[in-house]
């Protein structure tokens, strides 16, 4: 497609290679796509690559950016941020866009599933069914803990908490939350540390950027002050909790349970993890919907052509 | 604790001799129980008793209801009845109470469960991770379906079904429902039959009571309307739906998938069922929790009490 005479502004393609790539069709009516994985580009041909997309976790270091230095808008398609080297957007001036509220909706439903799912034990249910279990044991452990009147602190009130907090307050869930600072139009009651929020907290949802001041954010204090009958839901990062920690909680029963779309060392799953009853894994698929994928590629093809048009841009993640 | 000074009125425990019995310390205060479990009652004791407490899935049958001619009162400590000769306490006018809305919290709670768990696949995302197959094919089958947006059919709009519809608005749900008659003071759009809701819906969630009229109220036509992606929930009763043609529908992939907390025959579940990743299956425990368990012990006490002081009763089933 990319000729002398193509007049299709270029844009890279930085993704892992073993992801599929699903937007090419609607992006190379606009734009001449110079995609690694199949065009092997000479370094000289990236030197004049003014916007790039990145597509999926494909992490984007300083040398990723040294390679490109007439880089100016780096279009990224997911919500978070953490494998971006921002400091050196920032530096650059190199515009950042994300999937701004697209995905919100779908990660909201995966953090209230997950934690439904852990206080009615319905995985665990599902488990005993399909084992056999409960033809032999008709009478077996089946009680669970009902949902309303849980507390529940949720650890970053943007677009995700809220819609969090909607669903959960219509299971009679008493909300809380934690955030960089108290937000004036919400009635939700306000802690100021992550260590007061889980003091007063039933369980815990994860819904905030990964950052280096959020990492780690759920440490041994927090995990132990939430207590035996603590959860903790996480659709945020994995990096967000002290993953060793939680794992050696859990083991000696000093936490109650978990619901975690996100890992460390993803896929990789602590093996400790898959054998607990108290446990909801989930394959980093909070955001994988056809409506939310559908949703991410509107976005960023929109975002492109508004780039090379200087018109406004979405979802402009502010690095100042 | 049974003597002949015992002031304490007599009422008979009707339960299935496996399940344990956990409200005896809340009544023997105040009444004297006679359980067959125990006490091995005689015929001729039981031609005074004039109330029994009904404990979990009893059947209480026309030939249960003739050893006992001075009966007067049935505290069933469920919701459904279906397990009751409801023709024959009518015409002995028995009053009969059931768990009012004790468990529709509860219930609500699994019926959105299960509805979520099938539509975002948390179960079988769950056992993808859980069996290492995450790891081995991080790119695997991942995709589910949003939740916003799906039309949820209703059957039956009582306390429960009003319940699930509350919180399914909350995830931006668009709501219909069925029920004997169409009610004023709802505003969701009304289906004079299962057959044009499900026609109209995504999803439908069955909340309404087994009777003679609703057994398989969802049948061969209701489900292969519903269609290829056609969802079904039940937390009523496995009578409901004409579970045979449901397994066959399934297995010919002419029906979407299923959330069942309820069977034909428990705890007997289809082989078939217990195989695909399109059914999640939970052991009829969307009553068990200890919030519910201690709202109908009160309920059934304060019943029990207010009929020997003549006093009103709550949760009073009407058989005209």
């Amino acid at each position: 497609m990319s000729s002398s005479h193509d007049l299709r502004p270029a844009v890279l393609i930085h993704r892992i290679p073993s992801f599929a790539f699903p937007f090419a069709h609607a992006l190379s009516p606009y734009f001449t796509l110079i995609d690694p994985v199949h065009d092997n580009p000479s370094p000289d041909s990236l030197l004049s690559v003014r916007a790039v997309l990145c597509f999926g976790p494909s992490p984007v270091t300083v040398h990723t950016l040294r390679a490109l230095p007439s880089l100016e808008i780096l279009v990224v398609t997911s919500a978070g941020l953490d494998k971006i080297d921002l400091d050196e957007c920032r530096r650059r001036r190199i515009i950042v866009t994300n999937a701004g509220p697209a995905f919100s909706e779908d990660v909201a439903d995966c953090a209230v599933a997950l934690l439904i799912d852990l206080l009615r034990r319905i995985s665990a249910g599902n488990r005993f069914v399909r084992s056999g279990a409960w033809r032999r044991n008709p009478e077996g452990d089946r009680l669970a803990v009902r949902v309303g009147g849980k507390r529940v602190g949720i650890v970053g009130l943007g677009n995700i908490g809220s819609l969090v907090a909607k669903r959960l307050e219509a299971f009679g869930c008493r909300i809380a939350y934690t955030s960089k600072r108290r937000k004036p139009s919400v009635q939700y009651p306000y802690h100021a540390t992550v260590l007061d929020l889980a003091a007063h907290s039933d369980a815990l949802i994860l819904c905030c950027a990964l950052t280096e001041e959020t990492r780690h954010v759920v440490n041994r204090e927090v995990m132990t002050i939430l207590g035996k009958g603590g959860i903790i839901i996480n659709i945020g990062r994995g990096g967000l909790i002290d993953e060793e920690e939680m794992v050696r909680l859990l083991v000696q029963g000093e936490l109650g349970g978990v619901g975690l779309d996100v890992f460390k060392n993803e896929p990789h799953v602590p093996e400790e993890l898959r054998q607990m009853d108290n446990v909801v894994l989930s394959p980093h698929c909070a955001v994988l919907t056809p409506e939310s994928m559908e949703a991410v590629k509107e976005l960023v093809v929109s975002n492109l052509k508004a780039f090379f048009a200087n018109e406004p841009l979405q979802a402009v993640v502010p690095l100042e």
